[in-house]
């Protein structure tokens, strides 16, 4: 299956370009080049110039570049960016959907030295406003659907009207850097020589207090690439569906990853679960990533139906159900389940199916493929541990009960938080990363995560955890999604409460009655869960309160609970 | 289709060990860990502990280890080697076939942030005595095989017996390094934290003068595995068959690319074409390496046929013909065709198949996948130059015409020629390694070797290419080997003289008639060479001189028509 789509036919590159930037200092030993992701566009150009390098359809102005074509532009924009008066080091804030203004800034901006700030797009103007004081950009590039949060920035802006055509002030800028460096090609820009350099900050979606910037490096950006190539299999017959935010932790390295593997890009502007099937059906998709919420989505539409040729989903972002990975296999599509933050650049750890699994019952498997697994294959080791009182760190016995923090570190692990030497040492506590995430380490050595710290539910003195009760809770045949909150309780402490939205078969059976079904789904956990587990209140719901990169706000619901207001939502 | 063989059930280690070294200190930034191919073992051993990791086949003793096996007895060699005062830095040199003694070594020397020096079995006593004395290394271990080699060495020898069994010298070796490091396990040994640091020595086999040292460094082998895993696709369902010697350029990182992607590693100690066709069928091999020499013995072998899977053959060590690679693909077999020196770590450029081919004439595709192509992912760029008088580089115009050098540099480029300042100074001269292999480069930026530059041959002021002239031979159906060397000639300064191998329809068609065959031969070159191409004279003759890594010692052969002593073959 191919892409229906023929190459567009501008900015056609010199012939015999070439595709080296400026020769190295000899203080660079020959055997040593810097790790940097951009060195991935030279060689996809330079071996497969004409290959189809990112497709962006479903757009009143569609557009698909070559890799020789893409270098061209990806070049003119580091030319424009440095021809702007940024120096290296210097942030360069985007704020876009997933398109080719923002695919271009993970190649040249880096190109350009320069520190790529992808800002959500989903974010208030103050948060925007906040975010760009913070970084310090002093250029943004902006999607036209959003420039409306640039109002007042100090930085220059560069608006993008998503045409790639004449007229497009973001087609004049790159027009600029393309006179500006015509001349010199890729041979005029200096690599950075220092790998360990910054590359990107990306600000966490912080759920309380104000978001933190994380600091990545070339070399961080470059590995992380690596491993997800490995990881997700991708090579020069993949063909990449972009549903996850590429303002997401810079799409947690894929950007990098599928130019590694000369994977053709298909960038989804808006994301629709028709338009994500219609890209199954008709543009040879082969690899994705999304969160479980887009997933649940995907398995659920009424044109769903098993594709008889490989995909892969790669899903992080919060932990997948055993439910949904069983139904994604059961319409062909291979999980892969990995886990990760902003501060571990995306992925750092994936779960690794073992062919002996296969001998065990659905259930069994899917519980197995849900847990987090082990690191990734260019991350340090992810370990469980308890902060001890001399500041070191123990790891977790692994009998898949007692319950530590996840510890990483190694170089898919952030630099630092921007600007934040405070925050840096409390996060780097004990010369590890510590995640925030609670989690259990089993005998297999997997880890399997438990809970959010905050997400505990202390219920008589016991530790209920919102996730597995959750796992339970999506295992009913009428639930689609659930999410479960601590709410006080005069007598317990704590007890779970239950946000539940029913799946059109639950829906229609349950329709004005409600009550009814609460009681119903209390019954059936008995026995599945211990008592202190059990939600003692069910609420069943039309819609979970989601971030912007699809995370549940457990902030919300426990806002709601505490203020005892159900129809808030 | 699965190995026949039960893991064997020795040293099984002890519940719940910790695959991590000892904690770096903390001068070591959290987001930094040394690049080392040693955590590609422990990654290994944690993620799929009961999988096979190396199986040894084909000998009185057979044995297969599991990745937690087999990370026990590499725990327990590193140990025995720091007992054996082995300092970091120091060399441990290894003389064996392919069997688990020299697997081992690649990661148990390593762990101890010693330096893998692995020697060809095939040299001679003072060869051999050379490279332990410039090597310094204080440590040997040799397979029982080749213990010879090793007497009067000042070093302390170990043999091999090449058992896996009590009584065995090597396993004595081990179970004292168990004893030792039993109770700190890996957490007892500390990580090379220079991830520059020299991880591996490996001598040329030079045809002309003294052997040189080639240094490797830990960075380099990490990142020449991460290469090698990609561009062959290596993963979890892999089986690689060990033809390759380990002891050349450390079998081109395949030890540490094959623990990278779990690939199960079958290790040949004898090289042979049955044995290898039997693998093929039962062992389920599904990638292998090998010089082209052996390439056309597997093409050839009675039982050749279809095997109707998968299996990549990584084809480097010289130049294979376009014939060889059509009748690869004929079998099915995938040839991936790299080219690189032990310099490079082995593989530095890669033929990357263009969809475009397709469309051409089988010669026409094979032709291009003869061509070295493109550099790896992880290499820097791989350049044509002319070395100008001022010392700097000039690329040659990529008209497919215009000789230049093979240049390159960047992270899987040697460090240095080891105590030789002189020799690594000459070969970095203008910031590159230069290779001594002459090509040109055509449109389309594929290199594609000439000759070194030895191999041109003058005739009447014209350069004609020994390895072209050999192409069109290796054409003709009648021939199984060609190779061509300049001979003196008194009227055109030096003219091509071809050796021919019959294959078999040609021995049945020319008997008692090679004079016939020789005439014909050089008629049917007409118009396919230019007049100063085609040899002057033509040897059939029964078999090829060959070094230990299956090259064609050319040097042999210039000797032999020097002294014009055709018999002498």
């Amino acid at each position: 299956m191919s892409i229906d789509f023929q190459p567009t036919l501008e900015s056609i590159p010199p012939p015999h370009v070439v595709y080296r930037f400026k020769p190295l200092p000899n203080s660079v030993p020959v055997n040593q080049t810097p790790l940097n992701p951009v060195s991935f566009l030279l060689r996809a150009a330079s071996i497969y110039p004409n290959k189809l390098a990112l497709v962006h359809k479903d757009v009143k102005y569609p557009v698909a570049y070559t890799f020789a074509v893409w270098a061209q532009r990806i070049q003119n924009l580091a030319y424009a960016i440095i021809e702007a008066g940024i120096r290296p080091g210097d942030r360069v804030a985007v704020i876009a959907p997933n398109c080719p203004l923002i695919a271009d800034a993970h190649f040249g901006v880096l190109a350009a030295r320069a520190v790529i700030t992808p800002i959500n797009i989903r974010l208030t103007k103050p948060e925007v406003d906040y975010i760009l004081e913070h970084s310090g950009a002093n250029l943004v590039l902006v999607d036209h659907e959003f420039a409306h949060l640039t109002k007042g920035a100090k930085a220059r802006v560069i608006v993008s009207n998503d045409t790639g055509r004449a007229g497009d002030p973001y087609e004049a800028f790159l027009a600029s850097g393309r006179r500006f460096g015509q001349e010199k090609g890729w041979e005029g820009l200096e690599m950075e020589l220092d790998e360990n350099a910054n590359a990107s900050l990306c600000y966490t979606s912080g759920t309380t207090g104000r978001p933190k910037g994380v600091i990545s490096t070339f070399r961080g950006s470059y590995l992380g690439a690596v491993a997800n190539v490995l990881e997700s299999r991708l090579n020069e017959e993949s063909v990449y569906l972009w549903i996850l935010p590429m303002f997401h932790a810079c799409g947690w390295t894929f950007p990098w990853a599928n130019v590694l593997s000369y994977t053709t890009q298909v960038t989804l502007r808006t994301v629709s679960i028709d338009l994500i099937w219609n890209h199954f059906d008709n543009s040879g998709i082969t690899h994705y990533c999304a969160a479980p919420t887009v997933q649940i989505g995907i398995i659920n539409h009424p044109h769903s139906h098993p594709l008889g040729r490989p995909l892969t989903a790669v899903i992080a972002g919060s932990a997948p159900t055993a439910h949904l990975i069983g139904e994604l296999e059961k319409l062909g599509i291979k999980p892969v389940h990995v886990y990760g933050l902003t501060e571990t650049y995306g992925p750092f750890t994936r779960n690794y199916a073992k062919k002996e699994w296969m001998a065990l019952s659905h259930d069994g498997r899917s519980k197995l493929m849900a847990r987090q697994g082990h690191s990734f294959a260019t991350a340090d080791d992810a370990r469980v541990v308890i902060h001890q009182p001399d500041g070191s760190l123990k790891d977790v016995p692994e009998d898949g009960k007692t319950l530590g923090e996840i510890a990483v570190r190694g170089n898919i692990v952030m630099k630092e938080y921007f600007n934040d030497p405070a925050a840096t040492a409390k996060a780097f506590a004990g010369g590890y990363f510590s995640t925030g995430d609670l989690a259990v380490k089993f005998p297999d050595r997997t880890i399997s995560i438990q809970d959010r710290s905050k997400d505990i539910i202390i219920s008589g003195g016991e530790n209920a955890s919102s996730l597995s009760i959750e796992q339970e809770l999506a295992n009913h045949s009428h639930v689609l999604e659930a999410a479960v909150v601590a709410k006080s309780h005069p007598k317990w402490g704590e007890r779970p409460a239950a946000f539940i939205v029913l799946n059109r078969e639950g829906q229609e059976e349950w329709s004005g009655q409600h009550k009814e079904f609460e009681e119903h789904l209390k019954k059936s956990l008995k026995g599945k869960l211990p008592g202190f587990a059990i939600p003692e209140w069910v609420y069943v719901v039309e819609d979970l309160p989601k971030t912007s990169t699809g995370k549940i706000q457990k902030n919300r619901l426990r806002q709601i609970v505490a203020e005892n207001v159900k129809s808030k939502l």
